[in-house]
Order: C-alpha cells, then structure tokens, then sequence
C-alpha cells in the first residue's frame, strides 16, 4: 500500500507550485486527476524545452496524474465538474484568487456539494490581504519574501535562486497542509478550505534572517559561500572545478593540514585557532587556493574523505544524474510508458519509507490522454462523452 | 482544534533540519517533546547571535516545544528514554546515521517497545548509499546538489543558496512523511520507518533543471536574476534600491511603455515582439536603467501596480518584518511568555485553515524548562525525578 492510497485529488493547477503539490501527493499514492483547460491544456505545455513535441517542464511535474480536458467557461462544463467534485476528496487550483469565484465554482459553491470536500488555494499572495490581487512570478516573490537579498557574492547584486524555490516551497506547504486537513476531516468528518501564498511560504524559510535581524538589528546581506564563523569553510578552485571543504574547528583543522601536506599551516599562528583563522581568512585563502588548484575535484574528494574532513564536489546537473549515491537512493529513476517519449529519466520520489512504499507509477500524460477513461468512472455513459467531445467541452 | 491534534513527538534533533520539521508539526497542534542531550541540550543553543545569553538561532527554531534535558549515554537514561517511547506517536532524529545503534536506541529496538511508533531519521546522505556515513553541512549538500550550480550571476561563480535550502527542504519532506506514515498508521495500526536525506530533497526540487538537462543535453548554469524567455523580466536599480519587473508578452510591454512614459519603445523595431527584446534585450536595459532611476522603488511600484505591470520591491528582511500585506497576513507575529526574552517575534504559519487554525501557543524553551512536568507525565515520581537529577540524567 501507499499513504495516500483511496485519496481523490481534483487537480486544476497549472504551471509550478500547485503541480509540485500534487506530484507530491501522487508520489505518496493518490490518485491525481489533473483537469486542464480546454482546449490548450496547462499553460506550461508551452513551455520549452521540448522533445517530440512534448514540453519537457510540463513532462517534469505531472507523473504520477492522467489528464482531463473540460472546459470550464460553458455551463455544460462546470456541471461535468460540479459533478466530479461530489466524488473526490481533494479539489486544488493555483489561480489568481477570485477566478474561481468569477467561474461560479469557488469553495463557498463547492462545499454546498461535498461537505468533506478539501479545498486548497495556492497563490502568490494568498487569497487576503492588501496585495492578494497582484499578479505574482516565482522571481517577483523572491524579491519581496527576501531570499533574493541574502543570495549572492559579499557586496555583488543580489541574486534570484537558480530554481523556482518560490513556487517549489508553496507546493510542499500545500502538501503539508492537505495532509492535515485529511486528519482532520478523519476526525471531524469534515472538509474545509486551505490558503496557501507563495510569499507567506518564502517568509518562513527566512526564518533564521529573521531571527538575527530582531536579535541584532542588523540587516543580513548576501553572504556568499563562505561559512560566516568558520574558516576554512568555502568553496574552492581545483584544477579542473570546484570543492566546497568545511572545517568547523582545530580537530577538522589538523586533519585538514595532513590531507593537504601542509603542516606548517597547522603550527602558523596565524591559523593556530577558528578565530584566527576568520580574522586571516583571505591570507588563508591565497595560500590554500594555490594547493587545492594542484589536483582535480575527483583526486582531492577520496582524500578529504578518508582524511575525515567534510568536503564536497561542485556539482552541475549532468554530475548529479551520474553520481552513484544518487543512483543508489534510487534519485534518478526510468519510467517507461509515456505515450509520445516512452521511457522518461524522473528524479526519483525523497520521501523513503521502510514499509509502504512511494513510486512513479506512470509519467505525464499527454493532453487529455484519460480524459475519456475518468469521465466513465464519473458515471459518463458513452453518448454523453461522444456529445461533450462534439460540442467542445471535452477533449 | 488543531491538525495534529492527539499527536505526541518525542524530537531528538538538533541544529536545522529536523527542528524545521518539528517546529512545523508543532505549529500543526502536535505536542512536541525536545529530548536535548544532557548536559548542554542542542548543539545550536551554542550558534550566535545571542540575546540574554539565549540563541537566537535556537530560539527561532524551537517554538511550540517542551524542553526535556536527558542523558542518553547512560543506562538509566536509555530506560527512562525507552518508557517515554513507549507513549509516543513519533522518534525523529537527524544524527549521523548509526549513532543511534551505538546507543543501542535504533528503529529495530524501538519498535519492539511500541508497534505504533513513527520513526523518522534525517541526514545528510540518508540511512543507505555509499556516501551515507559522510559527514554533512548544508553548503556541502548545496554543492553536492547541483542547485548552486544553477544560482549565481550569468559567468559567474557558482552561489550557496542565502538560507540553508538543504536542511529546510528536508524538513519539510520529512514533515510531509510523518504526515502520509500518520495516515497509513491510521488504516494499518501500524508505525514504520523513514528515511530522509538531504541530498535527495535537493535533487528532487531541481526537477525542471534535470528535466531541461535530459530535454536538451545543455548542462544549466547560473542564470543571474533575469528571465530566460520574456525580456524585461528582470531587477533594475531605482533611485534608491532595486525594482523587479516582469513583462511576459506584448499587452504587459505595452502597459510597461505606459507606465514609465516611453511610447516611442513600444514601436522601436527593435522592441516590438518579446522575441526581438530578448535578442535586444543589452540594448533595451541600458535605455531602461536610466529611466528607472529616476524614482524610487516606493514611487514605482504603484505605478506598476496600477499600470497592471506585475512588479515587486527587492526587500530586505528589515523590509519584510514591517510589510503591510506581511503583517496583514499575519506572518510576523508576536509570541509572549519565553522564560528569558519575554515577548519574542517569530514569522507565523503558512499554512492557513479555514475552520482549523495552526498557531504559536509558546516560543522556544530554555534548556531543560520543562524536564520535570514532562517526567511527570510520563509517570516518573517526585522522588525519582529528584534521584534522577541527582545523578546526572536528567537536567
């Protein structure tokens, strides 16, 4: 079994946060419906890459679902919808709040038809407050929730973090907060509505800033990738790239020392301490960057390692989908089956449990693949669905 | 009532990763037990900056929990530790995996005690794999990752995420897998184990990078703050900060030409599809910048706002913690009663309930506040309690 097996998710989002909620939920065994919008389906088909014509970022995000298409601005559509939600557990979408409202199928109209139904809204700024009606990007959000201003080089521009962690953060509040609404409705009996802002989400992650800002008062800028109190805590050039190495104290530091052959480093007063060494940091580093650009990442790591010092390669995408320990977890898996590219290369579902296990049973589906199949276990007999595909509500 | 309401967490964890997941079941109604090890608790009551002597780094962490101090390493305390488990719903630890073997207080003992139990273990490199016994620190996992590969400013140095992405993003899968083993608990009566690395949570939220990379054989690389497909979608310096602005298509360009008085761009040849900006796109920021310096952010923004220009202020995190739709929103709250610090501002819960409401009920103990109320719950008498501490158990 799965956790979330017999779970019933009616899947409206498009795009990145809300389908990063729902693969989520899929890895974890319930079954995604994704109900795209006629007749184009989820905006993010369109974005590039592709690969036989198949978005790859849309491909990315919907394993694990299969694919509706009703059109949702006739009436004929939002009753084929009203009619699902009657017979799902979960209902979710990711529009600018008041879309659904404007569509006559917000949670209030919902509700009225299951009463254990779970509703959840995610969106840039959540469904109250002054700016909820603003138009909201994962980058817009990363510069007002203020990851942005302490991301990047001491005293370089501040700097957007390479993935949408926006987006990517509100779709595992989402899943946090469908999770616990399950448990409550298990108790109560009862479903209800849940709101969920990208920048709320990107608030909490700054938890930390946050804290040293109200305990110092000092606005916390970007910092870099060095360690702010400890050295040598950075990364570094080696012949052919990179290695991050983390030295937390004199212990570290000595074992450090003997893995680069430098003892007199050990013994300079300079270095004879963590606080000395911060204070001599950038001497420091002239002088290690000269050692550590003698050999490669992939010579320097083996001896890190049996050194007992903590160390790390740099490395890029095509690194992480080869790296054995990846592999070994399982973090890169083959799935075979999608209707237009065949097998799929996905990273695998994080969440290991030692009995019931997660999977990637199928990858995305491909426009309105099931759209035929789900309308049937909807009670759609076969004139109703062949008469909702002509007038253009189905596809 | 609360989510987890009913749900007891015996927390083993220290420093970041396991404490974000406990601090977001406990916002959730769990009641979470800090099991901190004797006699100086977790190691981040250690981590500057400091206010009354107490952590700020530890008190940001630990909201909505109990303090217990209990000494692991001795035999009285390893019986006291296994009575308390025997009444709890979940173990979460983020040691370095074996260390609970060594104190002979691993999953396989523990669920000999109690059947029921959820036992959650975050690391580095999880319980299996070949790098599972090195030892980790978020810039290392960063690295390791691939998102720093992706974060940085275009050419140049590969950039650590500002906050500690790895730890947060596997606290917040671990929340999600506690959540699903609840359920499953639910419908079997039976606890199971899970396994949570660092690394894999990183690899799974660069899912849109490793998807372009298997699309398109391009490794990715930093990619700075501007868009790759819509131009100006970028941060711009102002009169006194930064603005980003977000223009995806020709109706936003237009209203962009608008708002900033610059007709004449809207017909340039050069600027008159989002294609022919993005091969423009030096040309047109360098006739941008000098427009947008001639306000401010705080004057802009408005007129973006109004002008329908998707838009946001670079914020700082002083910014953040005085925002109106932050505030509005209730993610900066203030939270009475630390033993030390009186009053203490936290950001609030992002996961927001219609009728079920999370919240703060206490901010983060002093080391051991609560040992002695919690011993007595969990049936310990006053003598054995005084003994206890006597001998150096528990503090």
């Amino acid at each position: 079994m799965k956790p979330l097996d017999g779970i019933k998710i009616l899947d409206l989002t498009r795009i990145l946060s809300g389908p990063f909620c729902t693969m989520i939920l899929g890895d974890m065994g319930a079954e995604v419906i994704k109900l795209e919008p006629y007749p184009a389906g989820d905006d993010s088909r369109g974005n590039p890459p592709f690969l036989k014509e198949e978005s790859m970022y849309y491909v990315s995000l919907n394993r694990n679902k299969r694919s509706v298409v009703v059109n949702l601005k006739e009436q004929v559509g939002k009753d084929l919808f009203k009619k699902m939600v009657k017979d799902v557990d979960v209902v979710i979408e990711n529009f600018k709040p008041g879309a659904m409202t404007k569509l006559g199928l917000n949670y209030d109209v919902l509700k009225e038809l299951n009463s254990r139904l779970i509703y959840c809204a995610v969106s840039g700024f959540g469904q109250t407050g002054p700016y909820s009606e603003r138009a909201a990007y994962d980058s817009v959000i990363q510069a007002m929730g203020g990851i942005m201003s302490v991301t990047g080089q001491p005293g370089g521009i501040p700097t957007r973090v390479g993935t949408s962690i926006g987006d990517i953060t509100a779709g595992l509040f989402a899943a946090i907060g469908i999770l616990g609404a399950l448990r409550v409705r298990e108790l109560t009996g009862k479903g209800q509505m849940i709101d969920i802002s990208m920048l709320d989400c990107l608030v909490a992650i700054v938890e930390g800033q946050i804290a040293r800002y109200f305990g110092t008062g000092v606005v916390p800028k970007p910092v870099g990738n060095r360690h702010a109190t400890a050295t040598p805590f950075d990364l570094f050039k080696t012949k052919d790239g990179h290695i991050i190495v983390a030295v937390q104290n004199n212990v570290m530091w000595e074992k450090f020392c003997k893995v680069i052959n430098a003892a007199q480093l050990f013994v300079d007063p300079r270095f004879v301490t963590n606080a000395t060494r911060c204070d001599n940091e950038a001497a420091l580093k002239s002088i290690l960057e000269p050692i550590l650009q003698q050999k490669t990442t992939e010579e320097w790591i083996p001896l890190f390692v049996e050194g007992g010092v903590a160390c790390g390669p740099l490395n890029n995408i095509a690194d992480i989908v080869k790296d054995p320990h990846i592999l070994a977890r399982e973090m890169i898996v083959d799935v075979p089956n999608h209707a237009k590219l065949g097998t799929v290369k996905y990273p695998g579902v994080p969440i290991k449990y030692s009995d019931t296990k997660c999977s990637i049973e199928r990858p995305a589906p491909i426009l309105g693949q099931h759209s035929e199949e789900i309308l049937r276990e909807f009670s759609c007999s076969e004139e109703e669905i062949k008469s909702l595909k002509e007038i253009g509500i189905i596809k």
